[in-house]
């Protein structure tokens, strides 16, 4: 099968395209032929190396960490699915990833795809839903009437971050460039500031959360906006935990592994109409320069999906 | 490249997945490298020779007549489209279609496929959506406040149907059968009436359009439940013009071709938030043969999708 691996870690250079074995399933696994998968960052930052320490891998690696596909074959222990099922995941990090046309995935970290879109759809949003849902619904425990911004709100964890905030009752408000706008609104923000134009300290009247998908200086310009007892959540670098008790707040870093069950809930809010994924650009499984450079870019809309074969 | 023909009419064995040149295009076309087209009921109705009168095909003819792909050449008459555009399109029925891996298609007959959809849930659409509008939109005129029943609400076009007369500001009424009644609801329908335990003619107060999706008897059942000066609308068969006299209301029918204006408002809609694809079943061009059979059943789950290829 084909598989984009890296040999080491380095620049985009490093992506190869390589022939390998199919993998071989253990008892508690399934074997999905991966139909699309979806690039996050974390995807070039362990290409880079960045998370060796953190998250130790023998290379070569097949890199990517969402998937959704159809089970061909079933581990001896597992219990509840069958070949030709339609499945989504977001697999262990620690693991080969799902930039192939096969992969071998635990049954526990997989759940039914969405029935009412396409496996290029569903594939955009295991890791950035799960990040999503994780850092709003359990570390920030966002509730009815609560204020919560959002920034980035056209990216792709920021694009269901803004649904699932409104689905939860809260009002949204996002950060975006001007030219996303029309995007953001149509998620359900209830007011959008053009960062290229305004500064988010300036127009925001205080938010019980913050959902910090960028970290640096807008973490740091965030602690300002924030009500007492209010929450700044980042899944880019741990809030500093001294400077939210000074301020009588919380600082809560997610990071997270595979959930199915939160898996589940997101397929259930996408078929009943609650949860839009946004696919802003897609490529070949052979085009993943071209993909991992557009993620480097920062200027990529929603999710960028990875085609790496058919149903 | 692949493509999938008939050599002549008949049931799904004269499907023949054959190897054929890429096609030359003409002054005023584009070459577009197809990701995904989608099935209609056309597609079989002209695979089994039923429409050879009314849409002469010389044979052997590929079929498909929905696509969302990538313009790899231009015409030289072409103005607007550069190779690498990302397209949705819904072809002359008379002339090749889109299940293959390329299709010389016409210029005119192309809109900019919606920017934060995937290829999959763009190549849904053009037929299906172009169908919903032209029978609601351009034949009915909904209007706000009207009462619309759309006959199949959870199929490739109620689906679209039920959001496009809502948009409109209708009230809709659904029949569907009882496993798809939470999909139908998420999709806006305000009534749903399960056909499999209810008679529609029982259950709804009288409306000012009807959508007929289905002929027969459900069309014949129709007239009743008109509001004096209604609407019947069919996609499949005329309505009985003199029946349509005598009581008072109107009776049309929509058979359409490419239309890329009405393309580029469903394209808004999509990104906008207030149009949501669904697709419920995804096969490879290899399998078409059971596309085809599943279509023909008509129990699909909304608009049955082929992966032809690659962005």
């Amino acid at each position: 099968m084909l598989a984009v691996r890296i040999h080491q870690y380095g620049k985009r250079d490093v992506l190869s395209l390589d022939e390998i074995p199919v993998p071989e399933i253990g008892p508690d696994e399934l074997l999905v032929k991966v139909v699309a998968t979806s690039i996050n960052p974390v995807d070039w930052k362990v290409r880079e190396g960045y998370l060796k320490e953190m998250i130790p891998h023998p290379l070569p690696l097949t890199l990517g960490w969402d998937l959704s596909g159809v089970v061909t074959a079933v581990g001896a222990d597992v219990a509840g699915w069958q070949a030709g099922d339609a499945v989504f995941s977001r697999p262990d990090l620690k693991r080969n990833g799902t930039y192939a046309e096969y992969i071998a995935v635990r049954a526990v970290e997989c759940a039914r795809k969405p029935a009412t879109v396409s496996h290029a759809e569903a594939a955009s949003l295991p890791l950035a839903g799960i990040t999503a849902w994780e850092a709003l619904v359990d570390a920030a425990r966002v509730q009815p009437g609560q204020r919560v911004l959002v920034h980035a709100g056209s990216g792709g964890v920021g694009s269901l971050a803004i649904q699932i905030a409104r689905a939860f009752g809260a009002t949204v408000i996002a950060t975006t460039s001007g030219r996303n706008r029309a995007l953001v609104e149509s998620l359900g923000a209830d007011q959008v500031i053009d960062y290229t134009t305004t500064r988010f300290t300036e127009a925001v009247e205080p938010v019980d959360v913050v959902f910090d998908t960028l970290g640096g200086q807008v973490q740091e310009d965030s602690w300002a906006i924030l009500r007492p007892g209010g929450t700044l959540v980042s899944i880019v670098s741990p809030p500093d935990q001294e400077r939210a008790r000074a301020l009588g707040v919380n600082g809560a870093f997610v990071f997270i592994g595979p959930n199915a069950p939160v898996l589940e809930k997101l397929a259930g809010m996408v078929d009943g109409g609650r949860l839009r994924p946004i696919v802003g650009a897609e490529f070949a499984l052979r085009d993943i320069a071209k993909a991992h450079a557009l993620s480097e870019s920062g200027r990529a809309v929603g999710k960028i999906v990875l085609y790496a074969g058919t149903p």
